[in-house]
This record gives C-alpha cells, sequence and structure tokens, in this order.
C-alpha cells in the first residue's frame, strides 16, 4: 500500500514535531520540509529528508498529499494557508480563536477554487478541546462548559514581559485555580471572574541594575494579558531561566455540567490533557488530521473544513471494522 | 421549522430518560412510545404522549423520523434493531461489546434494505468512551489506553447476586482503583491486571436464617463476575437497601498515555464521566445521535453507522457556522 506523502511548511518546534510525529505513523511518509530561510540552515532531524525553499513549493504539486502548516498564527499562517490550499491539501493549526471564521472563508474560498481540502485549527484548543465542547453541549443540553489552561507556558504571555526594557528573558506559566475548577464541575461557574480561574506565574531575568519591583508593577499592570490576573513575578538568574525553565509543557481541562431528568441529577463530562510538550502534541493532533484530509480529498471533497465536521474514524489507520470491533 | 419527530421503544429507565431528555431539545418532539406491555400500565412523564402497543408499530411509518430503542442488550436489541430498521432510522445503545460486529452486520443489512439510517451503540460505553479511545489512539498512537469504570452501579452484577438463593436484594459497585489509574496515567500499566484494576462492593439482603458466610463464598467465587477481583459484601436491612442503594450512579475513565519524540515526553488525555443517572446520561446520548440519524437520512444515506464514524457536528443543533465560531 502506499503511504500518505507529507509535506511539512515551516521547521520551528512545531515542524520538528511533525516529523517526530510522521515517523510514529507507518502509513505516512515525509517527502519534503519547505522553508522560508536559507536552506542549509534547515537540519531536519532525518537528514534524507530533503529541505526546499518555499519559492520553489510548486515544483512539489502532485508529488505531496497533504501540506502541514507549521507556522504561527499571527502573521504565517493567515497568507501561507490560502496560499498553499490553492495546489495542496493542507492542514494547519490556526489558533486565533476570534478570527477563525474569516481565516475559514479564506481557506475555503481558496481549496474551493483549488479542489483541495484545507483543514484548519487541528491542534488542542482549537482542535481536541473544540471536540469536547461540542460533545459536552450536545449531550448535556442544559448545562455549562468550562475551560482552563495549564499549567503550561504561555508563549504570548512571556514573549509580552520580554519586550519590557530591561528584562532579559522571562517565562510565564499559566495554572488553573482548582477551587474555580470544583465550582464549574458543580454547575455553579457562573460568576467566575477572570481572577477567580487562573493564576499567572512569572519567572523573569532582568538586565543588571534594574530596578525589580518598577518591572513587577510593569507586569501586573499590563492589560489583557496580566491586569486582570492575580500575578505572581519571580526574580531568577539567567542560568536558572535556562536550566528549570526551557521546556514546554501544558495541558488543561474542559468540564461540561450538566443537569437531566426532573430530580436534578448532574453530570460531569471532564477531559484533561496533561503535555510534556507542547509542540509535540500539536503537532501529532495535525498529522492525524492529515490523515482525514488526504481521504476527505480522495473522497472528491474540497473546500475548507475543521475537526468539528470530521468523523472520528478518518483520524485512524485501522478500518472502521477493526475500530468497531477493537473500540467501540 | 418543524421539529424532528422521535418515537420510543420501550418504557423503562431508559425509555423514561429518553422522555426527559427530548424535552430539553427544542429541535424535537416525542411523538409517540411503543411498548410491549399492555399500553394502560405505562405511564409517560407527559400525559399527553400516546402509547402505542408495538403490535401496532407499522401504523406509524412515515410519522416518525428516528425510533429510540430503548430495550435491553441481552434479548430486546438483538431482535427489535434490525426489526424496526426496516421501517424506521434507528438508534439503539446495543452494549454487549464482543457481539456488535453481528449487531452492526444485522442493522446494516435492514437498513440497506429499508433504506434507514441505524445507529447502533450510542451510549456512554460504548458510545462516548469509544470515541475517547480512538481520538486518544488516533493522536498518540505510540501508548497505551486504559478504561475504567464507576464508582457505580453494574446491573449485570447486581443481578447475578439476586439469583442466589436466600438473597433478597443487592446492589453491587464497581469501584476503579486509584493506584492503577496512575499506573495508567504513567503509562506503566501492561501488567495491570482485573483485581489490580477494580474493586467490587457488594450491599446485600438476605432471607432470615440465612448463612452470611456461605452467602459471601459463594458471591466472591462467581466465575467472571467476581472470581477475579477484590470483592467487599456488606450485609444491610431492607430498608437501607432501599434507602441508600436505589439510585443509579456510574461513570468512568478512559485514558490514553503516550510518548513523542525523541527525548520520551509523555501525554495524558484523560475523559472522565460522572453520573448521577446511568440511564439519564445513556439516554441523553440516544438523543443527540437522533438528531444525527436524522440529519444523515435527510442526506440519503444509509445502512448501519456509530458513533466512530458520525461528525459531532451532526450531533448539535447549532449551525457548523455558529459552532465554528463559538465552539472551535
Amino acid at each position: 500500500m502506499s503511504k500518505i506523502r507529507i509535506g511539512i511548511v515551516g521547521y520551528g518546534n512545531l515542524g520538528q514535531g511533525a516529523e517526530l510525529s510522521i515517523m510514529q505513523n507507518d502509513d505516512m511518509e515525509l517527502c519534503a520540509i519547505f522553508t522560508r530561510r536559507n536552506v542549509k540552515s534547515v537540519k531536519p532531524v532525518d537528514n534524507n529528508v530533503p529541505v526546499v525553499h518555499l519559492d520553489d513549493v510548486l515544483d512539489w504539486k502532485g508529488k505531496i498529499d497533504v501540506m502541514l502548516l507549521c507556522g504561527g498564527s499571527a502573521t504565517d499562517l493567515p497568507k501561507q494557508s490560502p496560499q498553499l490550499a490553492r495546489d495542496f491539501n493542507i492542514v494547519d493549526s490556526y489558533d486565533t480563536h476570534a478570527k477563525i471564521p474569516q481565516h475559514y472563508e479564506a481557506v475555503n474560498l481558496a481549496a474551493k477554487e483549488g479542489g483541495t481540502v484545507g483543514i484548519i485549527s487541528a491542534g488542542w484548543d482549537p482542535g481536541l478541546f473544540s471536540l469536547m465542547r461540542l460533545y459536552g453541549e450536545a449531550v448535556l443540553p442544559r448545562g455549562e462548559t468550562y475551560t482552563f489552561w495549564g499549567s503550561g507556558v504561555s508563549q504570548g504571555h512571556s514573549d509580552v514581559i520580554r519586550r519590557i526594557d530591561g528584562v532579559k528573558g522571562a517565562v510565564q506559566y499559566t495554572i488553573p485555580i482548582e477551587s474555580a475548577m470544583e465550582r464549574a464541575r458543580a454547575g455553579d461557574g457562573r460568576d467566575l471572574t477572570t481572577r477567580d480561574k487562573h493564576l499567572r506565574d512569572c519567572y523573569v531575568v532582568v538586565e543588571d541594575g534594574v530596578d525589580e519591583e518598577l518591572i513587577r508593577e510593569t507586569i501586573v499592570n499590563i492589560p489583557n494579558y496580566y491586569a486582570d490576573y492575580d500575578t505572581k513575578v519571580t526574580f531568577i538568574s539567567e542560568e536558572e531561566l535556562a536550566i528549570n525553565h526551557s521546556e514546554m509543557p501544558h495541558g488543561g481541562f474542559v468540564i461540561r455540567s450538566g443537569e437531566t431528568g426532573l430530580k436534578g441529577n448532574r453530570h460531569i463530562m471532564e477531559y484533561s490533557l496533561k503535555i510534556d510538550s507542547n509542540p509535540e502534541l500539536t503537532s501529532s493532533v495535525l498529522v492525524c488530521y492529515a490523515r482525514a484530509a488526504y481521504r476527505l480529498s480522495k473522497k472528491g471533497k474540497t473546500g475548507a473544513t475543521t475537526c468539528l465536521d470530521i468523523a472520528p474514524s478518518l483520524l485512524s489507520p485501522r478500518t472502521r471494522e477493526d475500530l468497531r470491533r477493537d473500540l467501540l
């Protein structure tokens, strides 16, 4: 049986995670990595994989079944996803929640014109967590859904500290607050505030002679990112940052608490992820949705789609018969 | 907009749960309840709902969009599901795992001939838990999946005690063992035995003068049901059984623990249900899959299918656009 031919676009943490994930899936092969950088500077884990400049991507049309887009949501994906969807089936992990509808429209237009399939927002949130929010409210229509994130590193919240004058390095951990999670489970969380749900725990390295109190004040008052939260700031050395805070763990919880019947019977559906490496888990989701993109395309489907509209069995290399027998 | 017209077949705990769940879903209406009992003996929660003898079910052909089959898996569903699938779209919660493939074939044949859709095994296990097992192994192919059940009442395990001579009543709780769950999460559960994973906690009422020790010995040695487990037996009064053990709570956990990358990064996906009323939660799943059956039938699909092959968005009353915007 021929393998699904995969291309990776962008080789940062996510792209490398995708390469490693493809190695775990016997029905796929990585055909090429595409980059905007100097191709010599990109070192795949498997050095037999060709590294190609993104300008030459169209040479690969017809030779790649699905492109995994591993760039960032801020600037890369809004351009690359529609652009590449004209010529390739694509999967991305676009995660700017508020702009998903317009990203969907742009990819849908391109993929309809190109006769391709474009799966967007395939990660864990959006992605696996979105699925859990949907199953939760479909099964328990009278209830409430809560999403908690962490404990884990938020790149956005770390970056905003790093941009402060006098800061040399910073890592921010988002920490869900257990008492709020208990109220969510009990179906008594409607008045939980932003501050009640998550704590922000920051580890910061400053330049010599910088007033730490001033930096602390600056951080805790940054609107949107910190002002609405209880924020803990710990100043550490550059070495400590490198040794203790270089991993990218993350995770979170989706809790649906709902009632049925006449006697107020309560049911709690809870999904949690504990993630050692955020990019490796995210890329593992991308990779199994690549299988779905390939199959949908083979069936003649075109346009944009998301995990919410994709049958779960399309993600698995196993036959539907096997899945029914072994997993149902 | 016209509502989805639902029929319920069988009005025990599950059938009543289905009636209550339909009331929570504004896009559905319950048109009739079908029973093999004397129709006068069946009292729906809403006394405007007609109760019809199952012998007359064909009078309702064309007047019901989806039949919810609320009988038992041992004897009712193997007959009723294929029989009714010839004339109606159906959803059942068939839960004899080992016989799912043959049940699927029987319903598929009938539904193909009848031009209907038959969704089988739509509950929480099989059902929601099956989905989690599938998502887990698709995202993390290098890993292990564990299912734990409880704490909750197992009807089968309670029944087998009730059939012992000298026993007047019994309720058995299946209890997952926390230390085994911890090993599952750590990806170190391959050698967990049946005994390691669940405890069986039994509350038993015996007739006057019966030797309790003899009953205890009998219970703990019943093959398959008890012999392979640590089993706790507590003898209580009839009143205590009625007061403290008449609810039907249940629940459980699906844990996928897997590794990615070269450095042994571990990820844990964990789904849990805490269920106050097992029949009400199961019927809530049936009801949202009725919506999927209706939509699939409208699209011209025929034959048997399961939750594994059904796109999540088909379960929700909301439009795909709304779901993308609000839940993705």
